[in-house]
């Protein structure tokens, strides 16, 4: 049984959305749903509420579930048991954000032409609804096939909870596939999808040597200064410059990307001055391509997010700051382990600075998963029907604990279907999201669909 | 031709005087007069207006002298020209406050019994008063002594403007010597004489490396990290745990503490313990007596007050930090010089990390004075007679540059009779000042008045 897709029918649906799709994305986003923050903890509950509602709104099952942490929103199109079923990963939270950093209010979604701006539009709110829209589309449209939603509100904290959610709700969630919505492209002429992501670990370092802060004309030569400390421990991990981490052990079992790796990437159209250009880097580590998207999607990190404690203010103000703390994460790839090299770190700490505090974050295991099979023959697909375009297979720097969970849980294969430009600013202040991406992803995912209503079960 | 001072009528001045002396300190302490930031301005000018105030309403003269920058207030109890004079330094401007972090509020000065809770109560509203409080009490009991008020707004940024006025205007602070009240005993204990200064040169170190923060996932490893950058250079110019500062050529002319100067520093009866505990310091460079003082007196330091750039609030966010800024500065000893040391710093942040940009803020010459000669020993003499003490000559560690300008410009011996104590809380949250200090501070100068009225012209 195959249904075929009607263009002109699928162009007016997409074309007939917009007004909605705009309107359930801003109030989306007017959501502050800020999953780091305990302070945003009713907007979660709220957000998953929303997503609930419009869930059944749409004609979909609908169901929150607590976890030992924030909620889960499931939701299934039924159509047949006999059909195939595909699995909808999303995520719901968003990222901190300064209104005072942003052009436009973060939580009050702006609409300028086809942009859209606000914290969320496009880490992961828009891309949700874009599939969201498409599986409505082949719910009412009769397409062979069950679709499930399985909407995270934890993924900016590493999905803590994640895993042990899928563990207890392993039959709810089950499919033959599950495709994730929430990368971003090489370029925004180049649709891509990762077939692999960097793991992570992250380290609130903290050092007190006072109980105030002091004046570095009084104190200053006897007193510890703990920010200085911190930094001469940043220093000993790691060297800045080439990004080179000095920890011992750290670089046991890490594949150095091969020839062909890297022929690979940059077959796939990875084009340095446009990937620094579209992010406003002015200068890198490296000027050679091979070199650059080697660093960004085979090799490990250790980056300082911040430093805490001392003045900040305008101007010198001469104290020595009686505590400080480093925010310090590492990303990870396949073949290292956070838990060792949490140990490493924890070790390499006490041993150079012994009365630094080290509190675990966040952590999420590196992901490799495959370029060949039917699962990537439909996507391959479904791209070049959406956007005329053949998609590149690479790898993303950034992490999504969840798809570990997923891969780990319920074992079956996970593709990558990201509609993120890097002009985008996934992370960053002024994130957005335009109605190009949004309706053209609406068309990729009813064309996935299709082919994955083919994909015998 | 002398005077007698009679105990009775001078205890009675004081207890007195206790009242009003509190509620001028409210109403100086009121004035956020805080010199570093440009919001301020227009309380720094009524600063300026309450204090050539309280001056006339004390029956001195006063004026208020504008500087290129900020004004100063000088003032005159007048009695013969013929009689000596002796010209008073205090500052009237304060360091920054942040009211949320103090247990009352910074500029809402709160009497505690015999405490006085506020920005400035201490450094150096607090001890100009009781100054003034002494001086009036000389004139009205017609000391042969004319008593000039030296009243400056810009200590707290390094005096820049000072050294020009003290040239503009120098017929108008003419005299035998200065006596200046802004310096801070060892211990409640023991009264202290500073005869040395350490100076001062601060920078501003940026390092900007991309026009957006971004997502660590996303460009981590190709994107320079500006904090991780500048924790390195931090590294480079200083070792945090011993303090050495690696910066090549810095030590040129920096003299070694001889066994002579640290026996005087331990005779005065320096405490490590004390020093530590009433300061709140958890932990040291060192546990050695000898080597602590050496360290706060004699030898120059490198210190990072604070990192700006990248995400401060709670947990972790994994941006790279588009931008950081370090703040910086160094205490300079006898022998150095900040014109030097500066070209030493920006040679070796141009080797280390070129694209860095280096703004050299507040410079202070550091100062050397003498223990000896007939200031020194009315010093000695009016401690002994105000606190049954005898009074210790050691060195500041701190840097007030108007004491290098005023020994340039008019050339003559500059006494320090502070009356500060360790557990007062300089530039600290909680800054305090109190009666016991205050009252017997009135009492040491009009003893010290009575002295100087003593030396020939």
């Amino acid at each position: 049984m195959t249904v075929e897709i009607q263009t002109d029918r699928l162009t007016e649906y997409i074309k007939s959305s917009r007004k909605t799709y705009e309107a359930k994305l801003q109030e989306f986003v007017d959501v502050p749903s800020v999953s780091m923050d305990p302070a945003h903890e009713k907007d979660i509950k709220l957000m998953a509420e929303k997503a609930a509602e419009i869930l059944k709104s749409f004609g979909a099952s609908a169901e929150i579930i607590q976890t030992k942490g924030k909620p889960v929103v499931i939701g299934e199109f039924k159509s047949d048991p006999n059909h195939p079923t595909v699995t909808v990963y999303n995520h719901i939270d968003v990222q901190p954000a300064d209104p005072e950093e942003w052009k436009s209010h973060p939580f009050k979604m702006k609409i300028d032409g086809d942009k859209y701006l606000g914290r969320g539009t496009t880490d992961d709110k828009g891309p949700a609804l874009s599939v969201l829209y498409a599986a409505k589309y082949a719910f009412d449209n009769k397409f062979p096939i069950n679709i499930k939603f399985l909407w995270e509100t934890e993924e900016e904290i590493g999905s803590p909870n994640f895993h042990d959610f899928l563990e207890k709700n392993k039959d709810k969630v089950a499919a033959q596939s599950v495709v994730v919505s929430d990368t971003v492209w090489i370029s925004k002429d180049l649709p891509a999808i990762s077939y692999g992501l960097r793991g992570m670990q992250a380290f609130l370092v903290t050092l007190q040597t006072a109980g105030k802060d002091l004046h570095s004309g009084e104190v200053g030569g006897l007193a510890r200064n703990p920010i200085t400390e911190l930094a001469g421990l940043i220093a000993e991990c790691v060297d800045a410059k080439t990004g080179k981490i000095k920890i011992p052990g750290f670089y046991d079992n890490v594949p150095v990307a091969t020839k062909e790796d890297i022929d690979d990437f940059i077959k796939s159209g990875f084009n340095l001055e446009e990937f620094a250009s579209s992010r406003d880097m002015h200068t890198m580590r490296t000027d050679d391509v091979r070199d650059a998207c080697a660093r960004v999607w085979t090799e490990p990190t250790f980056e300082v997010h911040g430093i805490t404690g001392g003045y900040t203010g305008p101007g010198v103000k001469t104290i020595i700051p009686h505590k400080a703390e480093a925010k310090i994460s590492m990303r990870l790839v396949p073949g290292q382990d956070p838990e060792k090299v949490s140990e490493m770190f924890l070790k390499f700490v006490a041993e150079k600075c012994p009365d630094a505090k080290v509190e675990v974050k966040g952590s999420l295991k590196p992901y490799l998963g495959t370029r060949e099979g039917i699962f990537c023959d439909a996507a391959r697909e479904a791209f070049q029907l959406a956007f005329d375009k053949d998609v590149a297979f690479v790898r993303e720097g950034g992490s999504i604990g969840a798809v570990v969970s997923m891969q780990e849980v319920l074992d079956i294969p996970i593709m990558f279907l990201g509609l993120s430009l890097p002009e985008h600013g996934y992370h960053a202040i002024n994130e957005n999201f335009d109605w190009g991406q949004a309706s053209s992803g609406i068309k990729l995912f009813v064309h996935y669909f299709k082919l994955l209503s083919e994909i015998k079960k």
